[in-house]
């Protein structure tokens, strides 16, 4: 065996997206251990950052050390007791594991679904809190990664705030790429992942938590069920100054990789971050819609920064993907659950949202689908695209 | 704020240690993603070398996608079902946080205690297997990482087996830096951590479980009550060829740092890599005591990774540490638990266990202390420390 040289990649699936070379740079300083005063100021600065791109004051904010489904389960491990009554709206694959969580833990699951591929309609939530007045806690995901289906996380959380619920928000797929407002919502435990608009490496979770959340916690009739996620424990350690109470260790290069992330973000700004993930959105949609292509999800519930594509009629996906690697080192994804073989999942992600990568995403599909026989309209897409961009 | 830049430490506390330049480039390779046939046969690569490490033939050998704690929870978490027996060993900090698992989830919990800087004493696991023949799981930890402590793991992995019990050991310190043989001892869930013997950034858990343990947790009478953890699920993942279902985003760059740290290992050889630690263990230790430095450990039971000086007599240990670190960029650790204040935890672990580290260590802590007008001998450790080198 041998070090592994990756072939390079074009990272334009659901995530990991394209990490960004200065990330990666980041990542490969040396290490310096956990308790170090440098690194203790590096932490500071990450909790600082990550509340900015969260839109938030919570002095609860840091970054979880394991993947975004470790941000789940620490939402739900934190906040739900045995017997707790939680709503979940489902409408795609992670909403389903959000439900999987509350049941593990013993809480009453109310399920909640809504249509794969389309928003999650607040009048559902409505008639559920009002067969449900004892929920405790309604958790929903913003941005469905199966599904590139963003729904309407200001009405929903105010809806489960006017009945007294405590809100879950799963923002994996959606922070930096479209607004994300944790206090403008008045949501209570937020989640994210580094590796979609972060443009960071995966394997760390973005975690917030208002202060009526902590509340919630830190008077639990019953322990923690995990040591690991146990938020009052990791307060102690990502608490303010030098009284740190050691925990774990802290993923050291991961969180230099991260601390670079959250600068790129802030110093472009978030509008202008949203902004630039939606003008890559449409120029995309301009070329797909003139090749033939249709959007799986209605235009006013698409999230920018994932496309959902229908497959054609008499196309295999799977051979498509395996061509766009093939030929051009191009990853897009495949379709989830109930949408795998029917859909493709373009992501614009972060450092991915450019518009070479744009270009290079419908000129590669142009050649692999026409090589294909695929049924699309040929020499077209760029025009389309170009124009989608003057108009912006 | 700014891009961060860490002044460069020498680590030789107890973790992170230093790590391997090679290690630092590989993992600010470009990321692919995490279904990429490029990153299956990294993961299948990674697989085989911790086989080789944990000198297992588990197939259920993987790292986990959080730090060493995660380990330790996943190997609870799957193996303790509510009201299951276990018994737990306990000689140090480590050891505390596998009965906090047990109580965590509803097992009953036995707790066998050996005086901190002892190994455990087998003829206590024999009186609490005869006084509790119901017992299913005896856990302990092999390397005490706060106590610098070395327990004779076959012996007591062969005395649970013989009464029927799985065994968990923690072999987050020692794996690379003393021999661990999982096969050898037929232990049931070993787990260890990245940033120690490895020279690998902090972040993952190399993880191993035997086949009777993978079939206690494949016929659970209740579901593991952590999705993220859940080796079902992680199986479904890590599992052989092309089928992988999708579970988590691996930690891809993480990732390919472990697997040039086990490319490192491996080259290098186990049992060269355990003599190269005993090696410069000696050294150090020839030259402390020539300062007049005292061990906290027995000798027979001492790491040679990780090595517990008492602090002398009216000497701060905290202003020593800082001291080290402002005058000569040196990190060693403090004292845990009841040893804060007592002992220094001197590291030398994998690529930190090099005699120019011994070198700098011995010289920057005569210079400290000396500055700090502590008793110690001046002008001998360095002979003391050659002298060691030779007769080896």
């Amino acid at each position: 065996m041998q070090s592994f040289i990756p072939i390079p990649r074009t990272l334009m699936g659901p995530g990991p997206s394209d990490v960004h070379p200065r990330i990666l740079t980041a990542m490969a300083k040396p290490t310096v251990g956990h308790l170090d005063p440098e690194f203790i100021r590096l932490m500071d600065e990450i909790k600082r950052l990550l509340q900015t791109v969260f839109q938030t004051d919570n002095a609860l904010t840091l970054p979880l050390s394991a993947p975004g489904s470790a941000g789940m389960e620490a939402s739900f491990v934190n906040l739900v007791e045995p017997g707790d009554k939680v709503i979940v709206l489902q409408n795609g694959v992670f909403g389903g594991r959000m439900a999987e969580n509350v049941e593990r833990l013993g809480g009453t699951l109310v399920r909640v679904e809504s249509p794969w591929g389309r928003a999650i309609d607040p009048a559902q939530l409505e008639a559920a809190l009002k067969a449900h007045p004892d929920t405790k806690v309604v958790a929903f995901v913003h941005a469905e990664t199966s599904t590139g289906v963003k729904s309407d996380a200001k009405t929903l959380c105010a809806m489960a705030q006017a009945a007294g619920c405590l809100t879950i928000v799963d923002c994996v797929t959606s922070l930096v790429g479209c607004e994300v407002d944790v206090d403008g919502w008045g949501a209570d435990a937020v989640y994210s992942g580094t590796q979609k608009c972060l443009s960071c490496a995966p394997g760390l979770s973005p975690f917030t938590l208002s202060p009526r959340a902590a509340e919630v916690i830190q008077s639990r009739g019953t322990p923690v069920k995990s040591w690991f996620l146990d938020m009052n424990l990791i307060m102690g350690y990502w608490g303010e100054g030098q009284t740190r109470a050691y925990h774990h260790t802290a993923p050291v290069n991961a969180l230099y990789g991260l601390h670079e992330a959250l600068l790129i973000a802030v110093d472009e700004g978030l509008s202008a971050s949203w902004l630039r993930h939606q003008r890559n959105h449409e120029a995309l949609k301009a070329g797909l819609e003139a090749m033939g292509l249709a959007f799986f999800v209605p235009e006013s519930e698409r999230l920018p920064q994932l496309n959902l594509v229908t497959v054609p009629e008499g196309v295999d996906e799977a051979v498509v993907r395996r061509q766009l690697l093939a030929d051009f080192n191009l990853e897009i994804g495949a379709g989830l659950g109930v949408l795998a073989g029917k859909v493709w999942r373009i992501g614009l992600m972060g450092y991915a949202s450019r518009p070479e990568n744009v270009l290079l995403c419908l000129s590669a599909l142009e050649s692999v689908l026409s090589a294909s026989q695929a049924p699309i309209h040929r020499g077209v897409a760029i025009d389309a695209m170009q124009a989608a961009y003057s108009a912006a």
